[in-house]
């Protein structure tokens, strides 16, 4: 774990950013999200992720209303003050590839997954003793495509960004974050051993 | 908290089955789900709450593809083995009433808000130590209606369901929830200082 956490930390330092919101970005309503796509007649190919020329990846925006995963958390008062991704951790897929995935249980081309941090807010409220989801820190994303990343451990490619108001990726940080998602991941470079909703949605073979 | 406890569970154990998966019935696609609502002009002030004709709640569906809005965890291990709501808390809300709650920072009439329990599945990954989402454990709802519910506070009901496969809630627990969300919780019973995406998309005043 050091060694991964000092990589990661090296890398994706500048991801990190407290007390700037997303939220207010967000003015696209959820109907008007999926309008947007309705209107292609071939709108299932249609990806989340965009980029600049340079193949940049632009910032993701409405990711919160995308289809939400799973939420682990790696608190800091569990990883001796300094885990890897602190601390809640927000996963999101862009809502066409999980249609696709429960039609077809595969990620496809274009697929884009977003995993947003939080911090720890409380430890304590009237449910009982716990983890309560505190402030935005930042986010992270990952995009598969066959043929921008060809070459890529099952054609994902890992991005960090410097700030919410960032135009684009800060940072593709493939090998630090390849070392646990080729190796650990359940399918497909994807932890679905910590996501239910993937799970679940699943078709059987 | 521990005779809120007793309380909850006294009323709410059949809420808390495990092993049956809701995924598999959620067959209908994200953007069809939007769909629905457009053909109607006012399509805002329909419900995602649907009841039968005894005015008992029916089962929500599809939530999954709702919007999510944050994940408390209160595991048994920091619960004496015994939490009230076993063990991470995905809570979401229905779109409609999130854009309405974007718009005007208010929760309105028809507003259904779920909260779906997962079991811890692990407590360590490549990621660090933490708690990880394991399988799906059972749902609970609240419905905000001022003619429905003119005299429950603030006007929101709660909802327990026997499991899944229920066709409409189980129970409805007004007086054990309302202890804690009256009280409690940081804005017209939701406690939204667990929420950070409803934070975030609260407009300014």
């Amino acid at each position: 774990m050091s060694l991964l956490k000092k990589s990661f930390l090296g890398s994706f330092a500048p991801l990190l950013v407290s007390g700037l919101l997303v939220g207010q970005m967000a003015t696209v309503a959820v109907a008007a999200e999926h309008d947007k796509h309705k209107g292609h007649a071939g709108h299932h190919s249609k990806s989340y992720a965009h980029f600049n020329k340079d193949g940049e990846l632009l910032t993701p925006k409405d990711y919160r209303e995308w289809i939400f995963v799973g939420a682990p958390v790696t608190p800091k008062d569990m990883n001796d003050g300094n885990p890897a991704f602190p601390e809640f951790h927000n996963v999101y897929i862009d809502p066409v590839s999980y249609a696709h995935w429960k039609k077809n249980g595969k990620f496809r081309d274009g697929t884009i997954i977003v995993k947003e941090l939080t911090s720890v807010g409380t430890k304590e409220s009237s449910s009982g003793n716990g983890y309560f989801q505190g402030e935005y820190l930042g986010i992270a994303a990952t995009v598969k495509d066959s043929k921008r990343y060809a070459n890529r451990p099952n054609h994902w490619a890992y991005f960090g960004f410097e700030s919410y108001e960032s135009k684009s990726a800060a940072a593709q940080a493939d090998e630090s974050c390849n070392a646990c998602h080729v190796e650990t991941a359940a399918f497909d470079n994807v932890f679905i051993q910590h996501y239910p909703v993937l799970r679940a949605a699943k078709p059987a073979k």
